[in-house]
């Protein structure tokens, strides 16, 4: 399975990436290795990854999973222990678990001592095929997403698909809405294979994701044009999923359940803006809702979340864009949508 | 007065300084100016600042003065702001304050929706001729100086030599010993100048010292060599710092104040390990004399100080690396000290 390389380091799969792990940290040697995880990795990936690793584990650091924990007091944690346990400038921070693990190490390793290495391991199909590539670190603000982080790239990325195994099949199933999203902005052959084929988790699909990503990201590493195609199902997303969050009357969504609603909702924006067939937006809602339950909004949550809209890191100067589909696997930026479409995208949702 | 090219931004005194801010600010379009201050910023400088300025500020939000106030839990209450007024990602902070809000303003913008453009403006001695070059930008985590940052370079620095005459005299000869240290690791005859010539004030030492900074920093922008001679008596000096600040008992330090003592110390350390005259230690202990008084350091202080050492960021695998002179004008780094030299170096200190 060959390597991806990305900005200033690679993603390496299967056997290559413990190959590249062990060579890596024979050649820095670090004055410590530290590794960060939570109870679900602890318990079910540690014991693996410490034979890959085989290298001894100066500390290990426990957060809880979850990403109601990704804000800064769990940062202030790791950076209290990470000196506490005499963590330097040469030391490597290694990352094991999903999004909230990886973007929150990122960021802590980032920021203690004005940065220190930090590797990802992935653990989860989403941050396999989305966290993995871009170098976006970082943590919640009250229920606003990703408000504070920086933009700095792991010295690699090492992606096991054995760990998969270990999840939660609604965990699975979250990652496999990004593949989708690949899909649907660039890659309409790809679309239509992970749509109709039944495994999505095998080292193949999952590369493939990733490699799609990454093209997107080296074209456009500063996020100034291309690279918005990404977020794709994201505005309104990231919205339903800050809602569902702050909101104790909601089930707390996982990112990908999130955002496949707000891929149903865009792509009847896209239908409606951008002249996206009346066939492809059903096939899109056809295909999230095998995948995924509906997520359940009355009036006053459709409200609340619209409100939550302008809050999102892409706005400036106030307006909301968004990311639009022409046709599936081809997406446009910068789209201005008109107030009382979203009323009718939510709509159509509920249908 | 001339402008000063750094990596990725200019330091423009005077009123160069003023045209930079005027066009740059009518060239960018920033969908909101937000100015960060505190109460001495706020009652002294933002009045002559507005005009400068000549251009409307949104939001001005104010901290507390103190190094005390340099902590995770101050950017928490700023980035909550930036977000509750509407910052995105075309906002701009600018930092009108001392090292404490430069460097935490600077962390602040450099982190919120992962790093929008900042100014500083700095307003003390010491942030015109340290803080405003190097790119460092952090808070403190405990007693621990600067754990937490990253480096990211601002927009401009913009120096106006005229909020010099709002500080306290203590404040003006807290920067005056940055000046002494750039004299004294890399230009023997600015030190000469400087510690005989009574104002050390005037635009044109700010300038030298500021470019001496910069021809250093430029030619080692990531720290791995020559750029660590900045940190002369910064080892010891920093520590003395921390304990000072976080000990009820001791007087809270200026930082100037603290590394003129790790200067006075660490220039006795030179003579034990490089060689630095005994005549050259004598005139350094003389000089800083003359400005500062000396830090009141029993037995036990000096114990707990080279505990605290240990922590100081620039150490790796657990070894301890000073910055020494050979002469005046000439630094050598990554020298070890012997223990017990540490007990000798106070007993000069204390004569």
């Amino acid at each position: 399975m060959e390597s991806i390389k990305s900005q200033s380091y690679e993603v390496h799969l299967g056997e290559l990436a413990e190959a590249a792990l062990r060579q890596h940290i024979a050649k820095k040697n670090y004055s410590k290795v530290f590794l960060l995880v939570d109870e679900n990795t602890k318990m079910h990936c540690l014991p693996v990854f410490k034979k890959i690793l085989d290298h001894p584990i100066d500390s290990i650091f426990e957060i809880q999973s979850g990403e109601e924990n990704k804000h800064i007091q769990t940062c202030l944690e790791i950076w209290e222990k990470l000196s506490g346990h005499d963590g330097d400038r040469k030391s490597l921070l290694i990352n094991l678990g999903g999004g909230v693990i990886t973007d929150l190490g990122g960021f802590v390793a980032s920021t203690f001592k004005r940065g220190i290495d930090f590797i990802n391991i992935p653990t989860t199909l989403l941050s396999m095929v989305d966290a993995s590539i871009g170098g976006k670190t970082g943590v919640d603000l009250g229920a606003l997403k990703n408000q504070i982080g920086v933009i700095n790239q792991p010295q690699m990325v090492l992606v096991f698909t054995e760990f998969l195994k270990t999840l939660d099949p609604r965990q699975v199933v979250s990652g496999y809405a990004e593949m989708l999203k690949h899909g649907l902005i660039k890659d309409a052959p790809y679309w239509d294979e992970l749509k109709t084929q039944g495994n999505f988790t095998d080292a193949k699909s999952i590369q493939r994701s990733i490699a799609l990503k990454n093209d997107v990201v080296l074209q456009d590493p500063t996020e100034q044009g291309l690279r918005k195609i990404l977020n794709f199902g994201h505005t309104l997303g990231h919205a339903i999923e800050s809602y569902c969050l702050e909101n104790p009357n909601k089930k707390t969504l996982l990112h990908g359940e999130a955002i496949a609603a707000g891929m149903i909702l865009e792509g009847y924006l896209s239908h409606e803006l951008k002249g996206l067939s009346r066939l492809s937006v059903q096939e899109i809602k056809e295909t999230f809702s095998q995948h995924f339950e509906p997520v359940e909004l009355d009036d006053d949550d459709i409200k609340a979340i619209l409100k939550l809209l302008k809050y999102d890191k892409k706005n400036s100067h106030g307006d909301i864009n968004f990311v639009l589909l022409q046709s599936i696997g081809d997406a446009v930026t910068d789209v201005k949508v008109p107030g009382e479409l979203f009323y009718k995208a939510f709509a159509y949702y509920k249908e």
